[in-house]
């Protein structure tokens, strides 16, 4: 996507073939920077503190987190170790996992001194599907954007999102935000609510700053609005993305994305879940399974933002000492989601489905 | 309540017997100020500008407004005028409506020189009678609080509240959080989830530093959580306020209400509103005639706090020229609320049910 009419992915190679450029989206919106991984330490770190976050993105990072490892020591050891350090930094999202597995698979069988090249191959490659896969993605989700706008007779359709599930979030594209981005390049007149998504407001400073940049018509709202909005009609459908869907269709996404999934069944509107086959876990059956991070406190008692003065400013909103609670990810259980829009179709959140588009994963056959 | 071991109301009668003072809400939890109403404007303007805030303490301060107006005219012109500026701050709460009906009652009828004196007085008993009828609905509460502390073998009873429903959004004691304080008093091991309450964050700095006051252990956590506490049974109930509440149970509260009702159904979680019979708008049937504020959209782009230094700023979260929309209040249909806990008592959300606690409103039957 495009900032100030530059072509931008979320990360890239360096220009030296080696170090990895990334956004540094903790300063996002008020600063576009970006920042260079030069280790694994880098990557791990830049995962961790969510200079780069996002499911697919996540993975992408990881991907080539064991590549700048592997540049210092190619070692099986080193291999390990590198895959290691990088899951450990953020426990939800399944794309983490599914990359360094990958990894693994395209690196262990090589010999050492081909194994930087193989490392750094797969993780362009990872990144190239992922765009590929979003492209596609949004291509699914078009048509259902179109059936909603021939319903209304061509006024507007209001698509309410949670979190960021937009090119930041991904290599390009994005899950959600793909489909949002697809319908308004075709000239359908979309009106995106975007949900703050507290405690980390990546939809006040990622979704709005992507929507911005793109020129997609938006509203930032309150995370308590959506009930509301939807109880009034003002919003035809819901897309969200999800860090990790179970093989029957339980999704985990962002904090908060269960109650507006709640709300839309509520008042029959449908809630769509856009993602990539990475992000299912084809090992569990049941959400309830899947390991919620627990992040610092202070994410909730404290807020940053931009002074009159333009710098930037980090604030306490609680009374001093106030004790704080954050988990980030809920589970949405796969009766609550209308369908998935995924790279190879849409499909409803059902085992069935599931394996109906990815017969690969049947139960009883090979990966 | 106290503050600081000092006994303190939300509104009380200056030394002067005159002018009016509150406690300026708006700088809590950062600093604690009172601040002084000494004419109609003021009083306006504290409600507008939410120096006081909370349905029963809106009515109280109106009700003093009053008051305040006719000591400089007792005219029936300027009573109307003062109703009608009053009345015309906030659109949601019907206490606001209830308090202006009780002080023409009591004034319209007097003499001029009685006015001012009748006015006062009935402002003084509406403020007293907000006290007794939330010292009455913490009773009442106290016994379910109870039960579940019974049901748990006196293990922690978690409660989950949105906004504040406290003794600050009332004369003293509160809606919601009066059994709570009640239970607590008792030495039931009672902690309190305190959702952030976005855009105002009325939970982060009000419910917080209220509960914290008093030494109710709570803790804090972004409105988008309560569906993951509940589904991992982390909430045993929820309590919440309301501003308007119809006759058929239907209940106006602060934005987000309904999607924390949708997940207590959800969970089978027992969801209960408190409220005196001041909230209760017997003339509507239907929750979705109940008029919705929407407020200015600078309270979602923009949040206050304070600095390291101390000092108190505020920041900007989203993209320069983001547009938001600001719904104060959404509507949680009758069907989702457990019950009512009202000064006469506990009893379903339903039409029968009021009637039977209020029978002087059984159609056709007197005021």
């Amino acid at each position: 996507m495009k900032i100030g009419g530059k072509p931008y992915r979320s990360i890239w190679l360096g220009e030296d073939g080696k170090s990895v450029e990334i956004i540094d989206q903790t300063k996002l919106p008020h600063v576009f920077e970006t920042a260079t991984l030069r280790t694994l330490d880098d990557a791990a770190r830049a995962i961790a503190t969510m200079q780069v976050r996002g499911a697919p993105l996540i993975g992408a990072t990881a991907a080539y987190g064991v590549a700048l490892a592997l540049g210092v020591e190619a070692t099986d050891d080193a291999l390990d170790r590198a895959c290691d350090t990088l899951a450990a930094t953020r426990p939800t999202a399944i794309n983490l996992r599914w990359a360094l597995d990958e990894m693994q698979k395209s690196v262990r069988n090589q010999p050492r001194d081909k194994r930087v090249a193989a490392a750094y191959a797969r993780a362009a490659q990872i990144c190239d599907e992922d765009v590929e896969n979003n492209r596609k993605i949004g291509e699914h989700g078009l048509g259902i954007i179109q059936a909603h706008a021939e319903k209304k007779g061509g006024t507007t359709v209001n698509i309410l999102t949670h979190c960021n599930a937009g090119w930041l979030a991904c290599v390009d594209w994005g899950t959600a935000l793909a489909p949002i981005y697809r319908a308004h390049d075709e000239g359908i007149d979309v009106q995106v609510w975007v949900d703050e998504t507290r405690p980390r407001n990546q939809g006040a400073s990622l979704t709005a700053f992507e929507l911005g940049a793109h020129g997609v018509p938006h509203t930032l709202i309150a995370d308590n609005a959506g009930g509301h909005l939807m109880q009034k009609r003002l919003v035809d459908l819901c897309i969200v993305g999800t860090d990790r869907t179970t093989a029957t269709g339980d999704v985990a996404n962002k904090i908060g994305t269960y109650l507006k999934a709640l709300a839309a069944r509520d008042n029959q509107i449908p809630f769509f879940v856009a993602l990539p086959y990475a992000t299912i876990d084809w090992s569990l059956g049941d959400g309830s399974a899947i390991p919620i991070e627990e992040r610092d406190a202070e994410e909730v008692t404290r807020m940053t933002g931009r002074l009159p003065d333009g710098s930037i400013a980090t604030v306490e909103i609680a009374p001093p000492g106030t004790s704080a609670a954050n988990y980030g990810f809920d589970v949405t259980p796969a009766r609550l989601v209308t369908g998935f829009i995924t790279e190879r179709g849409v499909a409803p959140a059902t085992r069935d489905a599931l394996v109906t588009l990815y017969p690969e994963h049947r139960k009883g056959q090979g990966p």
